[in-house]
């Protein structure tokens, strides 16, 4: 059987699948509905719509509908660089000598570099339909804006990117990017809002945060005529456009008659995660399925780990609807990492939901052994993986080895999320032995979770 | 017809070419045989293994075998990244109104970032397979250091890269990626070989040159035990790797009933452009196609559009056999241009002779308006590509324009033989109008004409 898998498990472009999978839908507890930060109610769509688009906000808030069917024009959009291959490991299984079957989907070979164009290109479409001429969004690391800089440029609308002043000037090439997208960026904080004025007149050589970034998005997005605010992870919304990376790896599972046992995503605000896992865990949602599901974050921050399952903000500045949710406290400054894309104090709150369920393990990595793993991955396999994928190899790894040592063949699957060709000066700290780790303290989490909102539901 | 064709023509696993296809075989009027540069006799084998490995070797001087077998092992690494994409390009073809249909191959999904792969991987094959320890080779611009590098760690060798120093400088990210990759790289001119020391002697602030770096880098091979050279373009045994481009172009085609009209490839030393065209042109060649085929260079290093056909050296310092080639002289100093795998005096002897005998033609395009095009193509169809790549991409807009003037429906296919993420500031500086084009003069190219040898054959 085995040797009849190729390298690549392809899907045609008639198999690429053509709905989402709304993994809510088929939860039987919930998770708790996103509160009004003012007057503490559920939140209902004509809150959200003063940020958000319409359809995006409907999808936001829909639990029921099951399957939802993938607009003609985002279809179109996919077919720009869908299918993700989906490969099996055979160099890595070798050189292992584990008895188990890897299988990793990798949603990398798109320009943006990973797959945050999954959400960006939807997110996008419904602006235009809905006659919205420009958005807004931050990006820290700088994935997700690049991935919205390739799909405003593509329909047409305007785009400013607010980006963490520090990444800026550490991702020169990632700024070069959004820019030669046509994206209008600019270094967060700026005197382009009041928030980011306010900021600077305190602290004027700061050099940003991701919660000041989408503070400017946000305020920059209301005071603009017919402009919208997009965001690539944590809410429903975009983890049911990811879900395109869960339906196709199944898909292409399916193809072969091949059933992971063990399925494994990298995990900051949830997006790459819930996205891979969705129809696998509503296979086991279903009792038809005994796969484990490991969520792996970064031991710098252990949102999963060591988190609180609390109603917290999405921001540091305290603006955004509240969201019960494993977090650290909106508060809480994780230390420097390379894995920027990791580095968020909360997450999904289905996500949250199933961990605290029993339904997802999670780990914590340190990036020294996380970088461990992307090396001898990049070697064998022949890509260089994001930081953030590669905490998803490194347990990959761990598991294919348990299963030489207990001889059991498992079948594991896990999300390559994306490329780490803006990383390069990681992968040199590595070599030169000059990354370090830190793993904060009880007391430097006690901080955090000393600003999380003391609402008792 | 065109509507059934998908975005992407996929070849499964069991469809990847099992055979090279050796142009040469084909060729009535065959290239001119290769000089020892000493006795000015055609080069024998046992010339040629004193630097290369014996397989490549034999390759190089076997004109008569049309279909070479791939060996398993490589067949093994090419399904680590290969097929490449086949893509249609449908967004872009809506955007220019043109009745054309274009196609284009798409060889930067591994993370060495072209196709230079193809012929990496079956060199460091075949130096394993002769007990080979060590390899050494040159790199510009780095894509073929890099592919070196990732071929070397997977088969296990030891690789020490000559990286041309003001390259070393301008790319750190390349440097980044080659030593992540295990490889030894070494800026040059170096103080490593005696031919670097003698350049340091005389110039010690010399940027090195791609010439500098070859001499050095065969010098440290000769002088090392168990150890050999390898290069990534002009010779027919790398053309012949990299016939597989245009294997798999073909077979993905042929599935789909679809015959090329117009078949273009950015020419440096000609790797991209012979791989690519090599089984179309072999249908030329036999009478059972009309195709055209256009080889698009730089306007500031014009080999084919202004060179002369003329026996040359390979290199600088006037070390490697001689080959009847198309050349602006092994003197030639063409000016900084940001698409620095193109910048090579000479071109593949077997595409010169084609081109003499009126199979391909050849034109020059300056920067500006290349790079006009890479940026129409990256909001397209969402990928970056490569400076070098770009070139075939503008040429293949100016083809499906002249489509739309005359409504003719041809089917065009070029060659995107790379993508640009190390070439981001050239992109800043296209953005902000700080490119400048260079066409040399007359009196530049007749400099360059001087230093080549006058050898009456």
């Amino acid at each position: 059987m085995a040797s009849k898998i190729p390298t690549r498990l392809y899907l045609s472009e008639d198999e690429i699948p053509k709905y989402w999978y709304n993994i809510r839908a088929d939860m039987k507890n919930k998770p708790e509905p996103l509160l009004h930060p003012g007057t503490l109610k559920p939140a209902v769509a004509a809150d959200l719509q003063a940020v958000f688009c319409k359809e995006p906000v409907k999808q936001e808030l829909d639990e029921t509908t099951r399957l939802v069917p993938i607009p003609e024009g985002i279809q179109e959009f996919y077919k720009a660089y869908r299918p993700a291959a989906l490969v099996r490991a055979y160099f890595l299984e070798k050189t292992l000598g584990t008895p188990a079957e890897i299988y990793y989907k990798f949603e990398g070979t798109n320009t943006s570099g990973s797959h945050k164009l999954n959400s960006a290109g939807p997110q996008a479409h419904y602006a235009k339909e809905e006659g919205i001429r420009s958005l807004t969004t931050e990006t820290g690391a700088g994935q997700w804006g690049t991935a919205m800089a390739m799909a405003a440029a593509f329909y047409g609308l305007d785009l400013t990117v607010y980006m963490v002043k520090v990444s800026c000037e550490q991702k020169p090439g990632r700024k070069a990017l959004i820019e030669t997208y046509g994206a209008n960026l600019i270094a967060s904080p700026s005197e382009t809002t009041a928030s980011g004025k306010a900021i600077l007149a305190a602290a004027p050589d700061t050099g940003g945060s991701l919660g000041c970034a989408i503070s400017e998005a946000i305020e920059k997005a209301a005071k603009t005529e017919n402009c919208r605010y997009v965001l690539g992870s944590v809410l429903n919304h975009v983890t049911l456009h990811q879900s395109i990376i869960g339906q196709e790896a199944k898909a292409a599972l399916d193809k072969y008659g091949v059933k992971p046992d063990i399925v494994i995503g990298c995990a900051g605000g949830g997006s790459n995660l819930s996205g891979l896992i969705a129809p696998f865990m509503g296979e086991k949602l279903a009792g038809k399925s005994n796969a484990r599901f490991i969520a792996v974050e970064p031991a710098s921050c252990p949102t999963f780990t060591r988190g609180r399952y609390a109603y917290d903000f999405g921001d540091s500045a305290k603006t955004t609807p509240l969201m019960k949710m494993m977090t650290l406290g909106s508060g809480f400054v994780p230390s420097g990492s390379h894995a920027g894309g990791l580095r968020y104090h909360g997450m999904n709150n289905a996500l949250s939901k199933l961990y605290k369920d029993g339904y997802i393990e999670a780990r914590a990595e340190k990036q020294t052994d996380v970088f461990e793993a992307a090396v001898m991955f990049m070697k064998l396999e022949g890509i260089l993986p994001a930081p953030e994928s590669s905490h998803a190899i490194k347990a990959a790894i761990d598991e294919a080895l348990e299963c030489k040592r207990t001889g059991e063949k498992k079948v594991i699957l896990f999300g390559l999320s994306g490329t780490g060709y803006f990383d390069l000066s990681a992968y040199t700290a590595f070599n030169n032995k000059t990354m370090s780790d830190h793993i904060p303290s009880d007391e430097e989490l006690e901080r955090g979770f000393a600003t999380i909102p003391d609402i008792a539901l």
